[in-house]
């Protein structure tokens, strides 16, 4: 059986973000549920300090302003140079040209370890393309079994360029490098009636990570899969407010064993 | 039987929000709940791109700072030309001069489709006085049935001269605009217990406005009477982090026929 | 019977919070929950004004930035003219020399009533020394017995030079002043398992001060008490997210007799 789980909560990674300001609370707590801690400092004063003591970088353009953009680029490089991954969420590239260019000069000036976006965000890093819907994806972008192919395809081409592993998620998530692909059908619909899902993922993604730099993949792809897992154990019964606080209880209970079980990872 | 909530949740408006970073998270879940999605982008680089692919604006100046008063002005002059609604919340009124004055500007400057907030706030904007106790309303302005028919006329008043739907949030909130109003007597004293309902208010507004632009003033008067039923039905039985949940939980869930069951909505 | 927590919430204090964006709806909330009013605003245009209208004021240097600086200095020092007290809550010191020098600063140019740390930050202000795991404190750092009268020795002398009374807190909090000293051993790990349990207690201290300023020593040592007395009613059973619900949820609902019955305070 795997431990990537029990490895997290057993290493307890210090996770450096930089993310916005609508969802960081999520993040915070997301990251300790999934065993590590999180610090957010985004003054370019301290961010070069803050990240030599972490061992991983979060970066969420999320409510990008001027001032962060700087601090992105510097704790960036500062983890770079010590060989942290750096884990990036273009929240809503493609949806403004501020956010289009911020992804480029990010990519341009600091190695990313891992691209997390929805299909739209994606396509418009790797295509130059992509509607949006604001920071979901458009409906004319959606995955089917029609164009998985071609998906996957300028997915790997994005991830020889960047060196990144590069996770789409959506109904059907895709993880993808160079040389290999895994999907994941976890996750319910559910999942986009709260803000947040994909931001927390990045939380989970940056804390697996960091925790089993031996076996990278692995790590991005059980974190896909067990933020769905624990969507599709969270009840929106009693409405949306309690299936926000329910996916943040699942993720602070989950256990290798519970991945092995309820996984849907398939290879392609 | 009306539908303006059905309507909501099948146009799926984009909100773009540059609102306050203490109850963003529930602005953004509760427009989610109401049926619309939001988008937070406060950047002056970008808000009127983002503007241009939304359907309403929301703006929210609790935490206001000097930044992003350029960036309001900036998407609502945008909102402006492309016809969209523009909610204003104008947090604080009265509280300090940089906060009234901020609305004297944007009143200037953006034409406003409705303003919202508690007789305080209201007050100040429209007679230039106003007493606050903070961001709560001042117990001597506090409205009853001795002093009702002097505060709808400082609001219609202010109707006529903005143009704007004026809402005044309290026990008893009155909508009105130059030619009519409402009361609504739903809600309940929990509502004041939590930080944020007056803003989450305001997503609930701008979702059911944006999705109903044929009836403005009946959509306006929906949001406000169904923010208090989920008031009342929310239970604070367990303490008041129950109720906060319970409260997005239930806008969530309310449908156009629970408005026609419980709402307590009367013209004047 | 001690009434410092129904004197709170008679008294409704307003709390000016100059916080972090990531928990900064919990100490929102926790504020109104503890019986005070919170007010965030952090602009230098306001922030005088703002102080004048309030009680108290709480600074929490968690995403510290060189904007909100020189508002907190501002408002601390309209604080200090108006005889409000003022709660320091330094969130990573010794984690970054901005955050260090910042405090520095504070020290200097405001008179501060409260400090609340981790004993790794209370280390680096009373030492100029102190590990640090982020914004958690240090392993290296822990009380235990056997080190807990060196600790509560450079907390008095802290005391004796800034004039605060100074709050370590752990497994074992510390409350002291330079003339006396009370533990708590309320409180339980799980407390450490979601972001922003020591931001919350800011606020709680907050409320419970400038409710009781008769009987400060009291007020600051039944707030800590009551946060974790909250901590060990709170339930972890369904998860860290409910969990962080049921905190706030056991902190309106706290009582002085319930403080009377559950404390673990001892006089040292």
């Amino acid at each position: 059986m795997s431990n990537i789980i029990t490895n997290t909560k057993k290493k307890n990674p210090l996770i450096h973000c930089i993310t916005n300001y609508v969802t960081v609370n999520d993040v915070a707590n997301t990251i300790l549920a999934a065993g590590g801690s999180p610090i957010m400092a985004d003054d370019k004063k301290e961010v070069e300090e803050m990240q030599s003591i972490c061992q991983a970088l979060l970066i969420n353009i999320g409510t990008l302003n001027e001032r962060t953009v700087e601090s992105m680029i510097l704790a960036g490089k500062k983890a770079n140079e010590l060989n942290h991954p750096v884990i990036l969420d273009p929240v809503g590239a493609g949806a403004s040209s501020f956010r289009t260019k911020t992804i480029e000069k990010l990519l341009t000036e600091v190695k990313i370890s891992v691209i997390k976006g929805n299909i739209s965000e994606i396509k418009t890093i790797a295509l130059g393309v992509g509607k949006t819907n604001g920071v979901d994806a458009s409906n004319d972008d959606l995955i089917d079994f029609n164009n998985i192919d071609q998906v996957i395809n300028f997915s790997k081409n994005l991830s020889k360029k960047t060196g990144a592993i590069i996770v789409i998620t959506g109904k059907i998530d895709i993880i993808t490098t160079e040389f290999e692909t895994k999907i994941t059908n976890n996750g319910c619909e559910n999942m986009s009636r709260i803000t947040g899902t994909g931001c927390m993922l990045g939380g989970v993604i940056a804390s697996y990570l960091a925790s089993n730099l031996e076996s990278k993949f692995e790590a991005v792809v059980q974190a896909v899969s067990c933020m769905g897992i624990a969507g599709e154990f969270s009840s929106i019964e009693k409405g949306n407010g309690s299936f926000h606080i329910g996916l943040i209880n699942e993720i602070s209970k989950m256990k290798d064993k519970d991945y092995e079980e309820f996984n849907k990872v398939e290879k392609r």
